[in-house]
């Protein structure tokens, strides 16, 4: 055990100095939302007034996906399991209590208090989901410290770049293909391109998995693949947005988990299956209908782009991320550039060409609903005609439908900019030296951070000591005969 | 291992070719529902008007057990934990997919098209149950190919089955028992008739648990539990029906549990729980309550329910099991036949002694709400009566009690002989040669389909290489000691 | 094996009497709850009125917790994780069944009948939720047939403490700190007080963990956590009350979290992380918020609460309960004292400290529906002006804060005196002979009342015989050698 991976003190001051530094922030300026709170007298119960009702249950089932789904997924490596699934447990709880303070200076302050409900937990575990991404590229190299030092950086990071580019930029992204899922891959990518560990180009003999180990994670994907059409629904528009959302998310997992298993077996050497692929490909999907989840892109349109980000992701397990760490000092531990990144560029480019295709025709009136830019602006005649067919419909911008292209392309670069330079100068700060970071040798090993149980490795350690007690045995043996031989 | 057990080709040629086919289906077919278009401006978020927010709490529970639940109780195999959850996996994802689209052809078609909304998922989710359950019977004996092969064939008779029966036969079956339970159990009775295993007449050495897999089974035992209430009570009507299915399920669920433990006990010989039973025995009560599941049946008389179709599914597994597999060559792998035949039959009974016990006394007017076909029919001056009391109320076939019963009586049967006609077409097909059936030695074995890894069945190869080299390092010995007495 | 541990008798004919009273007294005494009943034909779909719609996702939550969240924590030994799983599922149904009855007649009984809906259910899961937190001081010391002995007189005691404490002594506790928490905690505490077992006072060798059991574990607890919030808000007072109960439990149990793991790293000797501590200690914040859950204490009041009580948790694992059981002859199991009796204490106190602070300025008139004994009595004028602001105002007793603060405290003693004495009395009923109880030799295991796999506990096995047969072989060398040199 090496003393400069203690977290004896290390650990415990971060999470002090933080919870002194929150409860000043609680204190000064956290107060509740007006349906939370009793003096206003609502007791407002219309699911579509109170966030509460609105929100909860998609809230309970993206929690279901934040801390049993990444958790057992992530407890993918036979010797850390712990690891994988503490940690993110730890880094989850730590990372969305900062967002809620931190995305609540940027969405939800007024009158000098950020306004607490339902619907800041949800976008705190959104902001939360884009750290565990990150997580994934340096899982089994990193130190709790680093961990929560990484979501202490990336959350207002990403919070800012979420603030801008949509107050801005002003983009469509329900399903948070850009906004999460590339920011968190280029933002992961680029700690990890910091944390390079040369020595570890060739693999370490840790980066196994065992049965139990791997049934575990798969597990977690099943978690993840049964809520998912929460997670990319929770935040769009209600009515017919939230169900075309639904229905999207579920067939674009559908035919993005048979095109996984299709790929897994037709590129094994012996024709069988592969856990990894299940683990992870299977899930493209659901990343790759993001961009467009609630437009009008038709049941069709979700299916093939399952097929698509599915076959993309594959491939970019199998080149791209030997490539990225052979090459260019990537180590990617989970491929979250092809689960996210890859996926993500898709969707985006899907999101882009639905924009384009958005006609009145398709939308009726209501596209100036769900692409709320392309609204006539304040003093536009049209603006009034459109608001006697819905009454309430916002003022836009006036945008064209290739004018918010454009603008989707800048979000996509703005996003991917932003992220990696704050992955980089993270990396950096997570290399400082009191970070607790592990050796090379001690990478993916739970007994590092962990008390663990006697029959850790026992399995490693029976067969070892049984060789070693089988030649001392023999030993004895050619002793005694050598003896007797005499 | 077995080049025609590859999946090398098969799997994704089945894939390909299925994917195409559904891409021409989605992109002719299939469209939005009305409260999934934008085009109809209907924002409906009314939850008993928008299926999305009427059935999507029931349709994610559903999800849980389809996937999780059933994924994790059919991983009980010691070296068959990969297979039992991944094929679950893989089959229920692609069941559903068809299911949407076959079902959509008989339940959701108009105006030549199918229309896509939360209510069709549901309905696909349940089909998909239906295959599962027939998995069960043949789990550990078949290919993935053959599974696969199994759903594109289960699920159209399914689905022209339950539409012939409720349009023609028109009978009432809110949780299921008829069309689900027995359909699905002699289905697969059927496919396993055909694929009779002489050699394994005795069991195969790897039809046996772990620790951990008998608790991995457990888990999905207790996720099927607790939202079995959800599955039950998801088509039925809403209002007092539905509240009547959720207590009529716990309720049944309660009473099976605990008498499944006290029957475990009694016919153990060493009076010890055996985990089989509390995995499979427990549900029971769920399948049992099934048939009448909306009625006004009594809370006392889901007590009972519970309790008896947990007694049937007991002896079932103790002495049904054995003499089918030996006397009628039906190898019923988990025992599918006393979970969900015996206890569909006892289901169905007892929904026929509710349908003749029904009075407008007990259920009021709304009696013509449940019992759909006892409404009179247009022109009845009793119709017009009734519609001062329920506005809205349609016309049905004006049945009587006695009649209804005989046409549930005509239902079973007609389910029953076309469910094990499909099962053992169904069978045949699929022991055509390019299905990668495995051999009799290689069932019940995560190696022949996955990339296992290196501590798969290491005891089991620890302790053979233990005594190996033990009897080498003894035969050293005695090499050694005549050496010396030479 | 001991034939006194044998539960062939014993365990059925307990169930057997069980299941005939339950008959009985549901054939007499239960009936639908007006929603539930087809013949008021109200069809009620509106949430706030058909406890269906209104309870049922929390109480689906809930169920997830009971079930599927003890049951995972409580398998957190090496060798009894079969029984604790199991045996939480037994327990939880036999408990919810028997509190469905005997808080019917408390709460939900009249015109002779108990009315049963889904509020029902949702209560009895509570008192189920006493007798599975009892359940963790005595686990792995008892039999089955011991832990339904239990429940069946621990559900009477708590209904009828809860039913005087909410009728005579009127308390608000809508997170059930006092009747839930503490009572489970002073209940169980008696009841392992009786059975105490001198020679485990230096532990057992079976109390150890392994690698999957301790996965096992978190598991369960990332299950409760994730829910608690359902848990602390399904029973308060729907719109702002019920939103704050979701926002103070989600804020509690994340600093809370936060605090367990940097205890558990500061207090480690190799400033390593402990699983004990994330299992057990991260969920302190839940209960600790309970008291006040509703109330307007402040978003910075609920993190302060979490750090406190996960704090005092800790503390008194490490302090406290080898204390309780070395000089108090206490011997609490899974350290229950820590995690409800501390936590439940500080949250009791937290609650009158808030009931205190409470004015109208904080809460408006809506104060007088969440302290309801606050409100001025029939006759009052007060009350009559409160009516014009909110319309169905209920009166009651007009007590000052100070008052209410008293009846608190009083609460609080006579709930735990009641418990205690409970407590007791049910251990002496569980030390008759019949109750199968385990020897001291055999706690622990799961062998004792399951047919275990063959790989039960085989490295242990494996490692014995290959010491033995290494012996055996050497000895076997010495023999052949002896022969030689003679």
């Amino acid at each position: 055990m090496n003393s400069s991976t203690s977290l004896k003190m290390r650990l415990p001051a971060l999470v002090l100095v933080f919870e002194v530094v929150m409860l000043i922030l609680f204190a000064l300026f956290v107060t509740y939302d007006d349906n939370a709170n009793a003096r206003l007298q609502n007791n407002e119960t219309n699911p579509m007034e109170n966030s509460l009702y609105r929100d909860y249950p998609y809230f309970a089932d993206v929690q279901v996906m934040i801390f049993v789904g990444f958790g057992c997924l992530l407890a993918f490596f036979r010797f850390y399991g712990f690891s994988g699934m503490v940690f993110n447990f730890l880094t989850a709880t730590f990372a969305i209590q900062w967002a809620i303070v931190i995305q609540g200076f940027f969405q939800f302050y007024y009158d000098g208090k950020i306004h607490l409900g339902v619907i800041n937990l949800l976008n705190a575990e959104f902001a939360c989901a884009v750290v565990l991404i990150s997580f994934g590229a340096v899982i089994g190299k990193t130190s709790p410290v680093q961990l929560l030092v990484m979501a202490l950086l990336e959350i207002p990071i990403f919070s800012v770049t979420e603030w801008a580019v949509l107050k801005y930029i002003r983009i469509t992204d329900s399903g948070g293909s850009i906004l999460i899922h590339l920011f968190a891959c280029y933002f992961g990518l680029g700690v990890t391109f910091v944390l390079y560990r040369p020595s570890l180009k060739k693999g370490h003999s840790n980066e196994i998995t065992s049965y139990q180990s791997d049934i575990l994670s798969v597990m977690g994907t099943l978690f993840l693949w049964v809520f998912w059409p929460s997670f990319n629904s929770a935040l769009t528009l209600k009515g017919d947005d939230q169900h075309r959302a639904v229905l999207h998310t579920f067939i674009g997992l559908s035919s993005s988990t048979i095109t996984a298993f299709a790929l897994s077996a037709v590129f094994n050497k012996k024709g069988k299956l592969t856990m990894a692929d299940i683990q992870n490909v299977t899930l493209a999907g659901g990343v790759t209908v993001g961009a467009s989840v609630d437009m009008m892109i038709s049941p069709v349109a979700a299916y093939a782009l399952g097929i698509m980000g599915c076959t993309a992701c594959y491939f970019g397990y199998r080149y791209l991320t030997p490539f990225l760490a052979q090459r260019l000092r990537i180590q990617d531990q989970c491929g979250i550039h092809n689960l996210h990144g890859l996926t993500g560029l898709i969707s985006s480019t899907a999101g882009i060409c639905a924009i384009l295709l958005a006609t009145e025709e398709t939308y009726g009136p209501s596209m100036y609903q769900i692409f709320t830019h392309r609204a006539p602006p304040v003093g536009d005649p049209k603006l009034l005609e459109l608001q006697k067919l819905i009454p309430g419909l916002k003022p836009g911008l006036g945008r064209t439908a290739q004018e918010q292209a454009l603008y989707q392309v800048a979000a996509i670069f703005a996003t991917i900019a932003a992220s990696a330079v704050g992955g980089l100068l993270t990396g950096m700060v997570l290399k400082l030296r009191f970070m607790a970071s592990p050796s090379d040798k001690d990478c993916f090993d739970d007994e590092l951070f962990f008390d663990v149980p006697s029959d850790f490795d026992r399995g490693h350690q029976a067969l070892i000591s049984y060789d070693e007690k089988l030649k001392m045995s023999s030993m004895d043996t050619k002793v005694a005969s050598k003896n007797l031989s005499e």
